[in-house]
C-alpha cells in the first residue's frame, strides 16, 4: 500500500518527494506521534533543488527590490491572516503556549522581522555602496550567486523558521533565493509557511524556486548540501554537535556557513547588586531561566556567584523557587533526553545537584526545574565539561571565592552569545565592575547590565551572535536587520566597468 | 663553536630566539644563499608569544586612537628616512628592482596604507556605531581580543611585508597587536621593518608587544598557532597548499583566518576588441603577464579568445611578444621549481605549449616566458587541472569555439580574485557583453572592463578578494582602508549598559 508524505517544494513544483525514507513529528503535550508522514529527501531531489536554486540566484540578482520588498510584504500580510491556522499547528508541535508566546510574542515578531527586511530591501541599506570616482572603482554588497541553505532550530516555530524566520528574511532581502530545510520538530508548521510564501512570491512573480522546501535529509546528503559548489551558503541554528559537523563539511569546501549553535550565557551576580536587591534577583532569575522551559539561545545557564552570605542565601532562594514551580512542557523527547544527559555530564564533572535533575513522569516531554552548584576551584579544575549547555530550566551557579576568581573563571569561559553583569545601582562596586568586564566582554557577543539574558529584541543595534563554539564567526549576527543581511552577501567590485554596465545599486 | 642567529621580537625584546632549526634566505638574482642564519622558533616561543600578544591585546583595547594613529604614522616616516636600505635589502632579497619598482612605487605604496589606516584609526570609521536609543542597545566593531598572526606573500617585500603591509596596518587600525610571521624569502627586510616599527611604538608608548616577530616555525606548530584559543585572527598571503592547512587547522577551532591563495584571473577578451584593437591588445597582455617576472596574484594568467581570424592572430602576436621579452628575476628557487610543476600540470592536463616552459640556464633564479594553448572543448573536459596558477610570466589562452562556450567556460571556473572583460569600446558586442558579464561576475572579487587585471589600486572602494579558493571568505577585502580593517574586528553588542561603562567608541 503507497503511504501518502507531506509534499516537498522543489523548483516551483509541489510534489511527492523522491524520498529514501520517512518519519513523523510529535506532539510534545500528548508525548505522541502526529499522524502526518513526512519525506526523507533524497540525495537526487537535493541536487535538484541546488540546480534550482542556482537558476533562481541569477533571476533574483537583477529582480527589482521593489519586487522583492513586496513580496516579503504579502508574506507578513499573509501569516497575519492565516494566525490561527499557524499558532495551532506550532502548538500542537512544539508545546509552546498559544498565547501569549505564540501567538501575541513570536508571531508578531515573525512578521515585524519581514517588515523590516522588505524596508532594507527597499531602501538597499544593506548593499553599502562605496564609490572612487576618480579611480573609476566601485564596491558594493550583492547576492552570493546561489541558494541560501536555511536550517531552523527546534525552539522558535515561527521567528526562527526556516521558511519564514531571521535566517529567510536576511537571505532574501539580499536577493538569494532560499532552500528550507525544516525542523523537524515542526515540519507542519514549516509547510504551512512554506505555502504562503510560495503563493506570496508567485503573487509578485518572482522566481518560482526563490523558496524550495525538504524536511529532512540522510546525514551524509546534509553534509554535501552545505559544501555544494553551487550553494551560496547556510545559515544554521541548532546544537552544537551537527552544526560542528556542517560547519566542517563547509569549511573544506570554502562555502560560508553561519552558525548558532551553543550558549551557557554567563550571569555575573557581584555582592553589591546580591546585598541591594537580592531577592528580586532570585525572581528574575527564576522566570528568566524557567521561561519557555528554558529552551532558548540566552537561557542563563551559568550564574557566577560571590562565596559570602548574600550569594548563598541567593542560592537557598533560587533553589526554593526552582522547586516549587511547574516544570513546562519540552519541545520534544530528545530535548528531554539532552538534559538527562547534560546533567549527568555536569555532575560527573564536579558539580553538585541542588534540586531536579530528572525528567517528569507523564505523557507530555518535561523536565524538572534544575539547579547545580559548582565552587569556583572545582569549575577551575574542569572548565571545558562544566560549560556543558543544558538546554532547558537548568543553571549551574558558581560559588566564587574573590573578584580574582571570577576573573579566572571567565578567561576560561568559551565563547558565548550573551554576557550579564549584575551591580550595585549607586555605583558601589563599579571597580569590580570595572576588572571583571573586561574577561566577560572577550568572550561575547552581546554584553547586558542589570538584565536576564533572554528577550533578544530585533533592534538593527542588536547582536545576537558571538564568538566560537556560540556561533562560527564573531563577526556577524543572526537578528537584527539590516545587519544580520551581511551574512548572505559577497563584496562586488567593478574596476573601470562602463556606466551603463554598473548594477542598478551602484548607479543610482 | 655557537652561531649567531638574527634575533626575534617577543614581548617586547630583541633576543636570541628559543630556536628548534636555521635557515638562511636566497639572492635570486645571484642564485646564491645569504650568509644570515635566521632561527626556526620552537613551540615554546610561539605560546611565549600568544601570551604577551594577548595581554598586548587587553591594552591596545583601551589605548587612545590617536596614539595608534601617530604609531602608524611614525612608522611611515622611518619607513621614509631608511628608505635606501630598505631598498637595497629587499632587492637584495627578491630580486625585484630597486627603481622604480621597490623605491617609487611599493614603498610609497606601503607608507601611504600606513597613513590611510592611521586615518581610518582617527576618524573611527571602521567601528560602523549603531545606536539604539530607545531599547538602549549600542553595537559596535572591536578589537579581536587577542593578537592578530600575519603570513605575508613573498612577493611584496614591503606592501604585503608581515611587519608592515596591508595585514598589519588593518589589524594594528582597530586596535589589534600583530604577530609577525615573516616571509622566509625576505625575513632581512622584515627584521628592518619590525625594528622601525617597534621603535615607532617605543616612541608612542604602546604595549611592548604590540609588535612580535618570528621568521619560521615548524610546520605543526604554524597550525597550532592559528588555531590557539589566545589568538585573534590569522592573515595569510601565500600558497594554496600552506592556506588550506592552515585553513583547516583555523576552521576546526573557531578562529577567523582570512588567506589570499590563488587565482588565475580570467580575462575574456570578445570578438569585437579583437576586431578593433588586437595588436593594442596584445601588447597590454605581454606587459601585464611578464612585469614583475608575473609573480602578481592579479597576474592575467587565463584568458578567454574566439576561435576566429582574429583571436588565433591575438594568439600568434602574444607567442612572437613572449618570445622576444626577456625573462625577469624570479623571487626564489622555490618559485622557478614551482614553475616547472605547473606547466608539467598543464601539458598533462591537455594544454599544448606555445613558447617557453623551461627554466632559464644560469645563476639567477629565471623561467622563460610561456603561453599554453587549449580548446574551449578540452578545457571543458578537464577544467579542474586546467585551473593551475603557475605563478610568474605563464598563461593559457582558451580558444572558444562562441559564446555559448565562453559562459560554459566561466561557469567551470573557480573563485577567483579578479575577471575582465574586454570589448568594443562603440559597444558593438554589448549583447555579448551582457551573456558573458554574469557568470563571471559570480566568480570574482573585482570585475573589470577594459583593462589587465594587474595593478591593485589602494582606493576604499578596491576589493582584492573573491570567492574560494581565491581567498577563504567572498566578503571580506585585503587591500582597501578602512574595508579590509573589517576582518580584524568582533561585533560587539552593549544592551542596557549603563552609559558610562560604554567603549569611547560608542559615547562619541
Amino acid at each position: 500500500m503507497s503511504q501518502s508524505f507531506a509534499p516537498v517544494l522543489i523548483a516551483g513544483c509541489w510534489r511527492e518527494s523522491r524520498s529514501v525514507g520517512s518519519f513523523h513529528a510529535d506532539n510534545p503535550t500528548l508525548g505522541e506521534s502526529i499522524p502526518i508522514t513526512y519525506p526523507v529527501s533524497s540525495r537526487e531531489e537535493v541536487l535538484e533543488a541546488l540546480e534550482a536554486g542556482a537558476e533562481a540566484a541569477e533571476a533574483l540578482r537583477t529582480t527589482d527590490p521593489a519586487a522583492i520588498a513586496e513580496f516579503l510584504e504579502r508574506f507578513a500580510a499573509l501569516i497575519e491572516a492565516n494566525a490561527g491556522d499557524l499558532v495551532e499547528l506550532a502548538h500542537t508541535e512544539s508545546g509552546l503556549p498559544r498565547s501569549p508566546r505564540l501567538k501575541d510574542v513570536e508571531l508578531p515578531r515573525t512578521t515585524g522581522q519581514l517588515r523590516q527586511a522588505a524596508a532594507a530591501a527597499r531602501d538597499g541599506s544593506w548593499r553599502r555602496p562605496i564609490h572612487d570616482a576618480a579611480a573609476n572603482i566601485h564596491s558594493v554588497m550583492a547576492p552570493l550567486g546561489g541558494p541560501v541553505v536555511v536550517m531552523g532550530p527546534n525552539n522558535f516555530p515561527f521567528a526562527f523558521n526556516s521558511a519564514s524566520g531571521g535566517d529567510f528574511a536576511a537571505a532574501i532581502a539580499a536577493q538569494n533565493p532560499v532552500i528550507a530545510k525544516a525542523n523537524t520538530g515542526h515540519p507542519g508548521t514549516t509547510l504551512r509557511m512554506a505555502e504562503l510564501a510560495h503563493e506570496a512570491a508567485q503573487a509578485v512573480g518572482l522566481h518560482p524556486a526563490t523558496l524550495q522546501l525538504m524536511y529532512r535529509t540522510p546525514r551524509e546528503v546534509g553534509l554535501e548540501l552545505v559544501s555544494h559548489p553551487l550553494v551560496g551558503a547556510t545559515g544554521f541554528t541548532g546544537s552544537k554537535s551537527a552544526g560542528l559537523q556542517l560547519k566542517a563539511a563547509a569549511d573544506r569546501a570554502g562555502k560560508p556557513i553561519y552558525l548558532e549553535m551553543s550558549s551557557v550565557n554567563p550571569v555575573v551576580i557581584l555582592e553589591g547588586a546580591l546585598q541591594e536587591r537580592g531577592s528580586a534577583l532570585v525572581d528574575e532569575f527564576f522566570g528568566s531561566c524557567t521561561m519557555g522551559a528554558g529552551q532558548f539561545c540566552t537561557n542563563p545557564g551559568f550564574v557566577i556567584l560571590p562565596d559570602s552570605d548574600a550569594g548563598r542565601a541567593f542560592v537557598e532562594a533560587a533553589v526554593s523557587s526552582f522547586k516549587a514551580g511547574t516544570p513546562g512542557v519540552l519541545l520534544g523527547k530528545g530535548g528531554r533526553d539532552g538534559l538527562v544527559e547534560a546533567v549527568a555530564e555536569l555532575t560527573a564533572a564536579g558539580a553538585t545537584l541542588l534540586c531536579g535533575g530528572a525528567a517528569v513522569e507523564g505523557p507530555a516531554y518535561r523536565f524538572q526545574n534544575t539547579l547545580l552548584q559548582v565552587t569556583g576551584d572545582a569549575f577551575l579544575a574542569n572548565p571545558h565539561a562544566l560549560q556543558t549547555e543544558a538546554f532547558g530550566p537548568v543553571a549551574l551557579l558558581v560559588l566564587s571565592r574573590d573578584t580574582a576568581q571570577t576573573v579566572a573563571i571567565l578567561r576560561h569561559m568559551e565563547g558565548n552569545l550573551t554576557g550579564t553583569i549584575y551591580s550595585d545601582t549607586g555605583g558601589a562596586d563599579d571597580a569590580e565592575y570595572d576588572v571583571v568586564e573586561p574577561p566577560l566582554r572577550q568572550k561575547v557577543g552581546r554584553l547586558i547590565n542589570d538584565k536576564m539574558p533572554t528577550g533578544v529584541a530585533v533592534s538593527p543595534a542588536m547582536n545576537h551572535g558571538g564568538p566560537f563554539p556560540a556561533t562560527g564567526h564573531a563577526g556577524f549576527t543572526a537578528v537584527g536587520l539590516p545587519t544580520s543581511i551581511v551574512r548572505f552577501t559577497a563584496l562586488h567590485c567593478y574596476d573601470n566597468v562602463r556606466p551603463a554596465r554598473l548594477p542598478a545599486a551602484l548607479r543610482g
